[in-house]
């Protein structure tokens, strides 16, 4: 299989090229060949660098997806049979800051990555999409079918956005659709979200940590090989021809279980946490999330490890990796 | 009230600009100022040259939305109480043949637009949206909060993204706004659809008519003049920060029914209805949409005409205003 992968130098990207390739040596998904497109705006060459070293069908191009012509040429160069379309601006903060900014590196290069399919005949697409599109939902755990759908972050409104042009691109032209509508995930290669941001705080003061809102916000966090074998277990076993999942586990970590798992993690079990206040980290945020896992779990998959443990391998995993 | 109406020489726009002026000279909607933005790539001048002769007050700008510094400026010279957003694609066909065009003159559009508001201090934004967001609805009549929402054309998933974009700027930028999911609107100043089409065909050959798919396909139709006094009156009475209703009758009609009230208004009972067959008129049409306006009713307002009442009185209009 020729597979390219969107933003695979990123955190999800990364992790799951190497599990790809792992899979291709097992034989239970040919991998033919590998390409990774990745405008490194959030991803690192570094954690893609084993690979290519050693895989001599692994294609790395450092080129922004929202240069169509450039994009277009490199679908043109090989001859895809899917595309995971991880890339994303995954920084909601920024989003709000800069407004146009998920439209751009959301929305309209989701349409180039499809458009680039269309035109040279790929017609699968796994999608990486988010809980935030249910905005603040009334119904948790929250299910796929829930509505109305009205996200408050910019972030949530592109991938909303996304997911719609490819049920559109589905229903025209023929296109077969995973879309996983994520919860906070973590681990291995994890570039942004509360844990890194936690222990650069720590890593700047040992002696106290700033937690934003109230630290009663709690959302299901996923370690991000489950969030690989998730997204591949739908895609091999899933057949309608749009298929979409939340992707987590059952229940909910809070900002102060998080706050605390890293304390201890970077063994600053005195330091002391001071809560800014209020029932939400910052505009845009959703403070309590729960997602209902049963439509995956009804096909089959189930995550190995709880949001309690998923947080925890991630502390330990992230507090190696930002090692100054 | 300084008022701007993007898309205000369209179909629906022309008839809202008449009706504002017509609340405002009975004292019931003080317009200060109303302002147009179209590009006339379906709208019309001379759907609103009346205004233009006898309202001072009234301004019209051909300017296509998706140049941000020219519509910003525009912004800039008016201060804007609200915007009623009608600007868009209305032809599903011709987006699914160019696939970036909904994404452009929608989604785009609609950013630029609510972009100005924020950097001009606009909170207030009155949008047309549409059933076509529900994509193929497995509730019928469909409510508001229906979910999973997976359009299949591209003129719904922009639609949608453009809902989404909006709660966005209501969250993080404190606006207010009405969200509006149409039905089929008809009548007076209509420039496309299925009623304009069929006169067109009967003006070239008044001996038959080739309908698509097989007639049974039905909706609800709306006329127009109710079409504007739902959106007021949603308005001037919901407070919520993010309103958003289905505006439609109860009910449906059947393309066979709107053919033969055609066939009727036109005086031409002898031609023959030519079916091209199937249930669908093409790729991207929803065949059967009703939608639940119960929402709107509990609000206190209700459609004056019924669904084939609003298709005959449409054809009324339009076998006049289409004579050659």
């Amino acid at each position: 299989m020729n597979i390219l992968v969107t933003g695979g130098a990123g955190f999800i990207g990364s992790n799951l090229c190497h599990t790809l390739f792992e899979r291709s040596d097992k034989g239970t998904l040919p991998v033919s060949k590998l390409v990774v497109i990745d405008n490194l705006s959030l991803g690192k060459k570094e954690f893609i660098d084993d690979l290519l070293q050693t895989r001599p069908n692994f294609h790395f191009y450092h080129q922004d997806l929202l240069e169509f012509d450039a994009v277009h040429k490199i679908f043109e160069e090989h001859a895809f049979d899917v595309v995971f379309h991880l890339s994303a601006n995954s920084d909601i903060g920024y989003g709000a800051k800069f407004t146009d900014w998920d439209l751009k590196q959301g929305t309209i290069v989701t349409y180039n990555v499809l458009e680039s399919m269309k035109r040279t005949g790929v017609k699968k697409i796994v999608f990486s999409s988010t809980s935030a599109i249910y905005g603040e939902a009334t119904v948790l755990p929250t299910p796929e079918n829930y509505g109305p759908l009205l996200p408050i972050s910019f972030y949530g409104a592109s991938k909303l956005a996304c997911e719609v042009l490819i049920t559109s691109f589905c229903h025209n032209f023929e296109f077969q659709t995973w879309m996983y509508r994520f919860g906070n995930i973590v681990g291995k290669n994890g570039t942004h979200g509360v844990i890194v941001d936690f222990i650069k705080k720590l890593q700047k003061d040992p002696t106290q940590l700033e937690v934003l809102g109230n630290g009663k916000q709690a959302k299901p966090y996923l370690y991000v090989q489950d969030c690989v074998d998730g997204i591949l277990y739908g895609f091999m076993n899933a057949k309608d021809q749009v298929n979409f999942f939340n992707l987590a586990c059952d229940g909910a970590t809070s900002v102060t279980e998080i706050a605390q798992l890293v304390l201890k993690g970077m063994r600053l079990p005195e330091a002391q946490l001071n809560f800014t206040g209020g029932d939400r980290g910052w505009v845009g945020d959703v403070p309590q999330v729960r997602l209902d896992p049963s439509k995956l779990a009804a096909a089959g998959w189930k995550a190995q490890y709880s949001s309690f443990e998923a947080v925890s391998k991630a502390v330990d995993d992230l507090v190696v990796q930002m090692k100054p």
